[in-house]
């Protein structure tokens, strides 16, 4: 089975928005053995989605397309649609049950704008939003299969997931075609060059799995790619693979897939049962939205302080401030001090602090933009810090160095399984 | 003057990467009054790419390729650019001196495989790499241009200033035609159709200025679009739609283009001379994490709690801990007491506090997730809170009580302004 995917919108042409919809959905097709035979973007202009609809059809089975069922004018997926079905849109009565129970529900009035969501073209089906108020929609040209969802990331996923996965299953079970199954070994503390370095020959173009690296928002993962005609055999495949990047990269090595480094380090405190504090001066709190991106993270994050001006750094951890004058914001000693603070007033296991230049403005030469000063505070232990001087803009030089703060902790709690 | 853009891997067909380069060339096109018809992705296909290029070739005057240069054996887009040229690859003297000058400079020796990067088709043009290693390759069908770029964005880019802009420029003065200017002015406060029912006429679609609306990270953005063969004109219709545009939407509208609702509150703070403080608990630190996104933003911003633990709510910001056992960490009383705890502690003039329930586990029927409780603490005046149910997931819910706690301080910042 072939795919098409349609990503509309004026904002995607006009360059205004990058369109992430078309990756993510290739990439989930993908994984159940279907190729992506081309993804097209076209501005939200009635005509030129219903050529791309009526064209995508005709080159393959499935057809995804995002975007443009909005209640507002320049909304016109559906009407395309139902040009390209050769058909007139009607009102679907439960499509509208559902809209209006979703404003009810939030206790706001539907405008009247949005009724034009219930509307779909008589030849097709719809699919439900548990997310949103736009439904999708299903239909068929010949025995090829349309599938439009709204461009809202969320509810496209979801969408995704309800309607078109279960025919994919479906599909794979029937049939006997290729199966490609693929997997990310995310790593961190090392470049991409030495990354591939370690890989050696398992990075060779013509293997099976097929190994690569991408490097993406500070996190460098080896993404692996298996592919056979059985999928006992890609799994296996994949595993072993999977097994020989693990073994060549060590402890760079904190998870697979969607795993963040905070989760993974969130689930090693979990399994140690120790908890976690955060001070934080210029990353201003992002340790700590990275620690409680997880549910759950109650479990083994207690809270943490953002100090931002050096008055809380003083009052809020207890910092002296002849340490500040002395020896700067932004160095070793305050580092520790804030660490030690954040610890013993959280009273948490651990505590991790950051206090640095992320730029652009702040640098001086003794302190370019970019230090940043990393503390970690253990129960029963003198406090350390490291140094580091992070490349990039403002927000590179932040993620790196919160990242860089997750990574000190993960590689202490992971020395400490090894002891034990 | 029309364009298209296509973008050549199997890595994004396949959508383990999300393509960055077709919005970037479509925003600098738009911003010369080119408009991109159509942007297409396609596999290292040979036939596929070919095919591409024609169809694109006969659809616009302008088309652009990136991707599939490189020197491995996957990289297939000259030779399908020599059959859609219908001529032969031959090797370019000038192009071979500069791969072996680039490897000589850095002390490498040029592989092999390089060479191929120095083929090109017969009936084209060299355009030189001056930040790696392939050339970029221009050539016509009929008066009709293709330029065919690297996908790597740093190579890219500078190819197309050198060689598209130029051009662009020409076009431009030579004849008089369109421009196309662009703005986006940002909302919050209200959902996308209500902000389209605000809009009224001026979201019609036969309107020059064209006006739309897109919702992305929570943020309802108006995008204005004006097109005139006068760049003087389309500024001044830009101008006048923008102001009508803000009049109907009054103090929804928090600034234009890249500016966030965090930035746009700061400056008011700082405007203002005023400081803030914050009191996270579900959001985990990312309201100071937005405060801070911005340098300089120590002017105004003092640093603030992340309050995960009802131990740190109470030791930290003095919240008692019979209020937490009575109403529940989600409650009116203890936002209110965080935010004052969080105002009185640092010497803020405002703090905002956040405590709520992001899910997905953890929501009650009387608490459901999505539930939180939004504070707010002046100098001077008693606090106040806001209960919000909002929908989505966690990740969703974070963001969006992250920006209604943004806002809340920025209606009021607002409301001072006009009582002076």
């Amino acid at each position: 089975m072939q795919a098409v995917v349609i990503s509309i919108g004026d904002e995607l042409v006009l360059g205004q928005t990058v369109d992430t919809n078309a990756a993510w959905l290739s990439s989930q097709l993908a994984s159940y053995g279907v190729s992506t035979k081309w993804q097209l973007t076209v501005a939200d202009d009635r005509e030129e989605i219903q050529d791309a609809i009526t064209e995508a059809a005709h080159d393959a089975e499935l057809v995804i397309v995002t975007g443009g069922l909005g209640p507002t004018e320049d909304d016109l997926t559906r009407f395309a649609l139902a040009d390209a079905l050769e058909c007139e849109l009607v009102l679907f009565e439960n499509a509208l049950d559902h809209l209006t129970s979703w404003f009810e529900q939030r206790g706001r009035k539907m405008a009247e704008a949005n009724r034009v969501q219930a509307m779909l073209p008589g030849k097709s089906r719809m699919i439900s939003n548990t997310v949103g108020t736009a439904p999708g929609i299903e239909a068929s040209i010949g025995d090829h299969q349309i599938f439009v969802f709204p461009g809202v990331p969320d509810e496209m996923r979801v969408m995704f997931k309800r309607s078109i996965v279960p025919l994919l299953r479906d599909e794979r079970n029937a049939t006997s075609k290729r199966v490609i199954l693929a997997r990310k070994v995310n790593t961190f503390g090392e470049g991409e060059s030495r990354v591939a370095e370690l890989l050696g020959s398992l990075a060779d173009r013509d293997r099976n799995p097929l190994v690569g690296t991408t490097v993406s928002d500070g996190i460098v993962a080896v993404r692996i790619r298996s592919e056979s005609t059985d999928t006992e055999e890609a799994e296996e495949a994949l595993n072993a693979t999977t097994r020989a990047v693990e073994d060549a990269l060590g402890e760079l090595v904190f998870g697979w897939d969607g795993t963040t480094l905070a989760e993974a380090t969130g689930q090693m405190l979990k399994t140690q049962c120790e908890t976690v504090a955060t001070a934080e001066s210029c990353t201003g709190g992002l340790v700590g939205k990275m620690l409680t991106d997880t549910s759950g993270s109650s479990d083994y994050y207690q809270g943490g302080w953002v100090t931002y001006s050096n008055e809380m750094k003083c009052e809020a951890l207890g910092v002296e401030i002849g340490m500040i004058e002395k020896h700067g914001a932004v160095s070793e000693e305050v580092a520790m001090a804030m660490a030690e603070g954040a610890r013993t007033k959280s009273g948490a296991a651990f505590a991790l602090s950051l206090t640095g230049i992320a730029g652009p403005a702040g640098g001086t030469e003794e302190k370019p933009v970019g230090t940043v000063w990393i503390g970690l505070s253990e129960s029963g232990y003198s406090p350390t810090a490291a140094r580091h001087v992070f490349g990039g803009n403002r927000e590179m030089v932040r993620l790196r160095a919160s990242l860089t703060a997750l990574d000190m902790l993960r590689v202490r709690l992971l020395a400490k399984t090894e002891v034990i």
